[in-house]
C-alpha cells in the first residue's frame, strides 16, 4: 500500500527536483497574493476601517505592494528603511508644518516651500552618493516623499499628528503581514541563494578549464568539429565575470536575514564578497586562454604535443582544487584536504616549469596564487 | 573693462571645468527641489485644490519624488511605465469593482479578493522574469498597486471611475512638471554619460596595455620597486570588467532620450553594449597579464630582453588602435586611419610570432581580433 503511493507520488517529487527554481517563483507569487487579499481585509472589515480613516488604509496597501522582494531579507531590509525614513520625513515634515502654522498667513506656505526645496535638495544629494545608493537609496526616497507630504498637507489640515500617527500606523501594519509571509512560510533566503551560487560557480570554473585545456588539445588533433565547443566553454567564465552586481545586492539582503538553518547571525558575508572578486579574477584569466584556442592556426603539433601531458595534469588538479574548496564552503567546513592542495599544486607547476612554455606557466601560476588565497575562507 | 570680467571669471570657469559630475549632481539636487515646491503649488493654491480633491493631489507628489531621476531619459521611461501601469491597473480594477458591484453582498469582496489574489500573483511573477524585471519592473509594481487601490476602494466608494480619474489627471501633472523640469534645464543626458564613458574605456585599456608592458619589462630591470605600480594598472581593467550592470540600465534611459544633440532618434545604442561585452574581454584579457607579471619570480633575462622590443612594438601600436577607436566613436566617424590600422597590426603580429613566444602571441592575438570586431560599429 505504501509503496504504490510511493510510486505515484516519485514523478511529483522529481519534478519538483526539477523545477525548483520556478516553484520558488511560484510559491512567492502566491505569497504576495495573499499578503495581498490580507491587506485589503482592512477594507472588508468595516469597524478597522472607520477607525483609522479611509485613505489612510491606503498606505498599508501600498506599504505591502512596494516592500514585498522575492529574497526575505530584501524585504527585512526594505521595511526597515521605510519606517526609518517615514518617522524620520514625518518628524521633520510636522516641524515644517508647525512652524509654518505658528508664522501664519503668507509666511505659511513660504516656510514650507523653503523647506521642502532645502530638504528635498539635500535628500536628493545624498541619493547620488554610490554608498549610499547602494544601500539606503529606498530609505532616503520614502523620506522625502513623507516629508514632503506631510510638511504640505500641514498647510490644509490641522490634525497633522493625527494623520502622520495613522499613517504609520497602517504601514507599521502592513510591514507586519509582510513579514509574517515572508519569514513564516517557505521563506527564500538571500543567503542561501548567494551561497549556493558561490558553490556553484567554482564548479562551472573548474570545468571550464578543463574543457579549455581539453579544447586546445584537441584541436591540434582533429581539426574539422573545432566550431563546435570553444563558446559554450566561456559562457560559463562570462556569467561570472558580470556577477558583481548581483552579489552585491544579495550579501546586502543576507545582512538582513535572521538567524536559520545553517547560518548564524554573524556570518561573514563580506567574505562572500571578497570570493566573488577572486573568482571573477580566475574567470578572466580562463577567459583569455580563449585566445590562445582561437588563435594559435598554425598547428605547432610537435610543441603541444611536448607540453600536453604536464598541462593536462595541471588543469586536472586546478580543477580539482577548485571543486574540493567548493565542496569545502559547501559544507562549510575547513577544507580537509588542504595538506594535499598545495603540494599537489606545486607538482603540477613544477611539471609546466620543465617544458618551459611561458605562456601555461604564466597562466597556470596566477590561478595557484588565487587558490591559496581562497584559503583564508 | 571686458577682459577684467575675463579675469575675475576665469577662476570660477576652471573650477567648473574640474568638478563637472559634482556642478551636475547639485543642479539635479536644485531640480528636484524646484519640482517639489512646483507640485505643493497644487495644494498651495486653493480653487485648485478644492477640484481634484485633496487626498488625490497627494498622487502628484509622489510621481514627482518616485519618478525624477537622474538621468533625463529615467525620468522619461519611469513616467511612462508608470503611466501605462496606472492605466492598465485602474481600468482592470474599475471592471474588477463593477462586477463585485453587480453580484453584491458578500459576494462583492469575495469576487475582489480573488481577483486581487489572481492579478496581484501572475503580475508578481512577472516581475521575476529577467527580461521583464530589467526594463518594465517599475511598470508592473504600480500595475499592481492601483489594481489594488481601485478595486478595493470601489467596496466602499461608488465613484470609483470619479477617484480613478482624477488621480489620473494628477499623476499626469506630476509627470509633467518632471518632464519640464528635466528636460528644458540643464539636462543630464544617459545618451552622452554612456558615450563618454565608452571614450574614457578605450583610453583606459590602452594605457593598461602599456602600462602592463612597461611594468613586465620594469620588473627585469630592477626588482626592488615592483610592488608600487602593479594594482594601480589593473583598476581601470577591473571597473571596465564590472561595467556591464550600469551599462545596460545606461543604454535602457539613453533609449527613452530625444533627440538632441549629436545624437539622432533612432541612435544605434545596442551597439554601445556591444562595445561595451568586447572591451569586457579585452579588459579580462589584460587582467590576466596580472599573471605573468606576479609569477615569473626566475628572472628568465636573457628570454624577456630578446621578445623587448616586438613586445613594446606591439602593444604601443595596440594602444594606439584602441585610442583610435576611441577617438572615432567620440567624434562619431568612420575611423579615418582603418587603412592603417590592420597593416599595423599585423606588422606587430609578425614580429611577436618571429621571436615565438606562444603567451604573448597569444594575448595579443585576441586583442588584435576583438579590435577588428570593433570596426563593424
Amino acid at each position: 500500500e505504501k509503496r504504490k503511493f510511493q510510486v505515484s507520488l516519485s514523478p511529483i517529487v522529481s519534478f519538483v527536483q526539477k523545477n525548483k527554481d520556478s516553484i520558488k517563483k511560484i510559491i512567492h507569487c502566491i505569497k504576495v497574493g495573499s499578503a495581498l487579499v490580507l491587506v485589503s481585509l482592512v477594507y472588508f472589515v468595516d469597524p478597522l476601517c472607520k477607525e483609522v480613516g479611509d485613505d489612510n488604509a491606503m498606505w498599508a496597501i501600498m506599504t505591502v505592494v512596494v516592500i514585498f522582494e522575492f529574497h526575505a531579507g530584501a524585504t527585512l531590509g526594505k521595511g526597515f528603511y521605510r519606517g526609518i525614513g517615514t518617522v524620520l520625513g514625518g518628524g521633520l515634515g510636522c516641524l515644517a508644518a508647525i512652524l509654518g502654522e505658528q508664522v501664519g498667513g503668507i509666511g505659511n506656505p513660504f516656510i514650507v516651500g523653503v523647506s521642502l526645496f532645502i530638504f528635498g535638495g539635500a535628500a536628493t544629494y545624498a541619493r547620488l552618493i554610490p554608498n549610499i545608493k547602494k544601500r539606503y537609496d529606498y530609505g532616503v526616497m520614502i523620506f522625502i516623499l513623507t516629508f514632503n507630504l506631510v510638511s504640505v498637507s500641514g498647510l490644509r489640515e490641522e490634525n497633522v499628528m493625527e494623520i502622520a500617527r495613522e499613517r504609520l500606523m497602517m504601514i507599521v501594519m502592513g510591514f507586519a503581514i509582510c513579514i509574517c509571509t515572508t519569514l513564516f512560510f517557505f521563506p527564500a533566503w538571500a543567503s542561501d541563494e548567494i551561497h549556493n551560487s558561490m558553490v556553484s560557480r567554482f564548479e562551472d570554473l573548474a570545468s571550464s578549464i578543463e574543457g579549455c585545456v581539453e579544447e586546445f588539445f584537441r584541436l591540434a588533433g582533429d581539426k574539422e568539429n573545432q566550431s563546435v565547443h570553444p563558446i559554450a566553454s566561456f559562457r560559463n567564465c562570462i556569467s561570472v565575470l558580470n556577477s558583481k552586481a548581483k552579489d552585491e545586492s544579495l550579501v546586502n539582503f543576507a545582512k538582513w536575514e535572521p538567524w536559520h538553518g545553517k547560518f548564524g547571525l554573524f556570518h561573514p558575508w563580506e567574505k562572500y564578497q571578497k570570493i566573488g572578486e577572486v573568482l571573477r579574477e580566475v574567470a578572466a584569466i580562463i577567459l583569455s586562454l580563449k585566445g590562445s584556442l582561437n588563435s594559435s592556426k598554425e598547428p605547432l603539433q610537435a610543441l603541444r604535443e611536448s607540453i600536453k601531458e604536464p598541462c593536462e595534469a595541471a588543469s586536472s588538479s586546478l580543477a580539482w582544487t577548485l571543486r574540493e574548496l567548493g565542496e569545502s564552503i559547501k559544507k562549510m567546513r575547513r577544507c580537509q584536504s588542504e595538506p594535499f592542495i598545495v603540494p599537489r599544486l606545486k607538482l603540477a607547476r613544477q611539471g609546466l616549469s620543465q617544458v618551459m612554455s611561458p605562456f601555461k606557466l604564466g597562466k597556470h601560476d596566477t590561478a595557484e596564487g588565487l587558490a591559496i588565497a581562497c584559503f583564508v575562507f
